[in-house]
């Protein structure tokens, strides 16, 4: 297939549905139950006549619905549209892609700050905890309600790549392959250790109020932007911030001696923390990072090992050398356990100097590999109808 | 020289001086001045008769002057005790061994939780900020204080290293030798970028209050117990929290799921944010991060030339494989500049798995290189004098 020059998907809405209501409420890994579950999502292309298009976006930690294309009045397109369009590596010219908030989350999928029916106040640290299967349960549902049966893919980064593994082990008839980039079956000690000192900067602040800062019209910003700002940290390597920023000076080419921002990486923090305000919860930072410590997907492996028997899904896992937050060894652990039980992966460690926010970004051979596997999928599927 | 048994130094006490008063106040770079500058020290061991023995140890970013014994009562010894003692290699039975604390610091010299002879009160952020040479130069009037012309050797780590090196490039008569162990020369941004948050985390919690949080009866309890979790954080290798803490959880086989203290590493962090709360002032936190930030050792090459040329100090620059707060390419950059100008140095990366902390820890190889330095340069200073 000859790629068309790359486009955009034009303007996109974000649509909601409510997928669970307190007739038919989302039931949790641990039993707990939550309705109304309203989803916010987004879909770009077609779904063709056999339905056997479908490539579903999970985002990570703080993304949305709002992958591709434009929203109505804005420039700044979605944060997965350099990958995600007309003659791109997920081509919407020949894919249907669905991207939703997640559970848990603040852009239109119910979370913490929704109302919950039963006070009229917000749920705050009485939602339910949750799990990877109970995000993927409800993605499930939101793949039902739009007719489908099977997806040709999933695809995510990081938090969203562990959605796609486990979507994969729990419902093994329904996804064709997984893409998971710079993803991992479980979080190391270091890992669970940045998300716990991002979690008690949220909620050591004074306007946390044990998750009810809404119904006190106050939110916990201080410890919310210290959170993202160390998180930031992170997802860019040692090299990228050395190139981004070295050691020069915000304002002058003198240093100023003081506490205020001064170094242009101090600068650079601060913008993030502070406009993540903007867009975010703390509730749902809480909830979402936390889902990321429990996770350990092979942790039951006769399970696992059961289920991977049954898969008839392929994987592409790529990571990426500058990464250290999932660094390779994460995604080597995820193809050790796959093909020592049979399940066809292929593998990649993609250079790129931009840590482990590449996933976001045009990296040439990562975008390349990406097409070429769904490429090969697809024609495929055409071909010869699903495996 | 026959090494003995290594013991202990026993009983110490730690001691105060007056090295600057208002008649003569400590003159900083920046032009201000500060008076009375008081100073805790310690020592161990005997001042030889020519004064040729004195070790100076200068600590890292939270130490004191309590590096080794006992302090009356207490059962945990001094923070560097097993370096320094009889039989140890910083052996008190050959050298006199000098601990500080560092100006700014909150353990009995003089800083920012001091009272301000004009006003009564705190200085609070009105403490005039610093860099390494005026550290430098309080170190150096205590040496001169207990009669000591030139120090056999400056031993430091991390931000001990660095003054080590700034006081040998300030004072090039004064200085045989330098032992900056995982030091460097300058921050890079990722650096910065962690200081930067750890203060942002204290000057965002509300309980900060400019500075003044001391006069108000409070303290910034929650931004600097983040502070110093976050730090933690990077003093560890991702190998040693693997396999001190891995996924275990704290009080139980099985997750407790919930947003509590669950994973032992969260624990382990929540014990360090606490503790630390006992015995440190948040704004030492700030003025000392500061210090490192601002630090750039050759940043004016021509001036650093100039003097690296006058040296009569030999250097050893240690650093640890598994350091990454201040990796290998930090001492090898300090190593590149020394050799590139004659100064003699030796250089040694020392297999440790316990990341940064390991300047504080009894790694055999890393005790050995210090022990065998010393013992040569003690060995040469005792039969040919003074180079």
């Amino acid at each position: 297939m000859t790629r068309a020059t790359a486009g955009s998907v034009g303007l996109v809405e974000t649509q909601q549905v409510v997928l669970f209501d307190g007739d038919d409420p989302l039931v949790f890994e641990s039993g707990a139950t939550l309705g109304p579950v309203e989803v916010a999502y987004e879909t770009y292309g077609q779904l063709n006549a056999d339905r056997s298009n479908a490539v579903y976006i999970c985002h990570a930690l703080t993304g949305d619905a709002h992958a591709a294309g434009f929203h109505e009045g804005s420039e700044r397109p979605g944060w997965w549209d350099n990958l995600i369009g007309p003659g791109k590596p997920l081509d919407t010219d020949r894919y249907f892609v669905i991207c939703s908030n997640l559970l848990g989350g603040c852009q239109g999928t119910t979370g913490p700050s929704s109302i919950d029916p039963a006070t009229g106040e917000q749920y705050g640290l009485r939602f339910p905890l949750f799990t990877m299967s109970d995000l993927v349960k409800v993605h499930r549902a939101l793949v039902r309600h739009l007719g489908i049966e099977k997806v040709l893919a999933i695809v995510g980064g990081s938090l969203g790549g562990m959605q796609g593994l486990q979507w994969a082990l729990d419902a093994p008839g329904e996804v064709a392959s997984v893409l998971a980039v710079c993803a991992s079956s479980r979080l190391t000690a270091q890992n669970i250790a940045f998300s716990a000192v991002a979690r008690e900067a949220i909620m050591r602040d004074p306007d946390f109020h044990d998750g009810d800062y809404g119904r006190k019209g106050v939110a916990p910003t201080g410890g919310l932007a210290v959170a993202r700002m160390m998180a930031h940290i992170t997802y860019l390597s040692e090299e990228s911030m050395r190139t981004k920023f070295g050691r020069r000076f915000q304002d002058s080419a003198e240093p100023r001696f003081g506490f205020d921002v001064d170094f242009q990486v101090e600068s650079y923090l601060h913008y993030q923390g502070e406009s993540f305000l903007k867009r975010f919860d703390a509730n749902s930072y809480l909830y979402l990072t936390r889902v990321m410590d429990y996770f350990d997907l092979f942790e039951d492996m006769e399970q696992a090992a059961a289920r991977l028997e049954q898969l008839d899904t392929r994987f592409l896992v790529l990571s990426f050398d500058s990464d250290w937050r999932f660094d390779t060894s994460h995604s080597r652990e995820i193809v050790r356990v796959l093909a020592a039980h049979h399940v066809p992966v292929t593998f990649r460690e993609i250079r790129s100097p931009h840590g482990h926010d590449s996933f976001l970004l045009e990296v040439p051979e990562y975008h390349r590999t990406v097409a070429g596997f769904m490429d090969r999928l697809a024609d495929e599927v055409e071909h010869k109808g699903w495996a």
